[in-house]
């Protein structure tokens, strides 16, 4: 019987993106890979699933070790068709979504369809860890990462993660990582700056843009602030947004 | 100086769907309405946001206290868009968004477009409201609902709600609503089936259908009991998604 780990890939990139091929050969001496994940980039996609058409699922390569499928799909479509329609005999003991070409901290893990991939894993009591590097170039280097990724991929590989719990770990764009930060969300928001501009036809249209602002730059627990100080992040993240601390105020609104 | 009320509508069922329309009633008498809502159907977008395309807004009809603009963005877009483009010389008090047709209790909250809405109008610091109706049909019934939702949205209007917290408000699609419960995010999935078709041209492609399972039926303060019992639930929720109670316990793994 086999008892190599078995490792469920996806992102939000495409299956060819550069994120996704290191981390295959991150995570390939640690388990048998089965990577589901987008024909195309699905930037911006969060927990989307789509409803309207119906999906394509393509095995493009299989070799010793790692299979490779490629769906229509959003990130969390590419996991619901992993775990039903490839993982019919044996679920896998972890996932693991990116990396992500670009930062996926503070409020970006509602947005990103990345960590829209860990969540549904985590929804199907898989462990699971998004990976994002702070860099949207397509030849971004992730090389400096690889030792902090493996230890964390071991490390939930070994321990795995209580139900309903996933990781959201962001790695700055730097040369020398200095090491890894258990981090809380830091509290921001995208200040929108849409490129408004004439339509041919009449009227306007609209490109969204925008800038990020940290609403807490000095908060030493946040994940933004470990990544500035050249730190990894990794976020403990839970599905459940319950706001139980507000609850017992609410009480007083007498609904 | 107007000091009726600002309230920014949206939804994912499109500016045009019965439970917009009926929400738009129901707030009227509140405030002075701005709807900004997509123009056909968004359901499972998520907090999706249109990262590759330009958007289109345009304004449908102003009248008195109502205006109504459409948007070819995904929920999330429709709020950018007003922060941005609609209120720009006093921001909204409250934002409302729904009544989607279908539930979005238990984890649909990360699924939902409608409360995609919500989250983002939460991140823009606005007190921000999602109703959902347990029934998806284009000519259900939201009139049972009608004096509960005034009162939620009064309370909303009058005590406002903190920085980083929202509602998310579930209503059962039956005659006599029972009143109103304070609730936590029931844990679940979706067990998905999806049907599988053999493609007119060689394979086969697959449509997303599936049953929710509720893995704590018998658990009486989460948002599908109370709604099982007859009450409109009502989640206070958070986008602050960080596992705190789990950050201690993953400290003994020495990353």
């Amino acid at each position: 019987m086999n008892r190599r780990p078995l490792i469920l890939l996806s992102n939000d990139d495409g299956y060819m993106a550069p994120g996704i091929l290191f981390l295959i050969e991150v995570l390939r001496p640690l388990g048998d890979l089965v990577v589901v994940a987008p024909n195309t980039g699905q930037s911006g996609m969060s927990a989307a699933i789509t409803v309207k058409t119906p999906l394509l699922l393509n095995l493009v390569s299989k070799e010793e070790g790692l299979s490779v499928y490629r769906s229509t799909g959003t990130p969390v479509d590419c996991v619901k068709l992993a775990m039903n329609q490839v993982f019919t005999e044996r679920k896998p003991d972890a996932a693991f979504s990116g990396i992500n070409h670009g930062t996926n901290s503070s409020v970006a893990i509602h947005y990103s369809g990345t960590l829209g991939a860990v969540l549904e894993a985590c929804m199907n009591g898989i462990p699971a860890v998004g990976f994002s590097l702070d860099n949207h170039s397509f030849d971004a280097n992730f090389e400096p990462a690889r030792a902090y990724m493996e230890k964390i991929a071991m490390a939930v590989l070994k321990n795995g993660l209580p139900e309903g719990y996933c990781l959201n770990v962001n790695i700055p764009a730097i040369p020398e990582l200095k090491g890894i930060r258990l981090c809380r969300q830091a509290r921001g928001r995208w200040i929108e700056e849409f490129d408004k501009r004439k339509h041919p036809q009449g009227g306007n249209y609209y490109w969204l843009t925008g800038n990020f602002h940290n609403d807490e730059p000095e908060a030493e627990d946040t994940d933004m602030f470990a990544m500035r100080e050249g730190y990894i992040s990794v976020v403990p993240s839970t599905i459940d947004m319950t706001a139980y601390s507000f609850m017992e105020n609410m009480k007083s609104w007498n609904l």
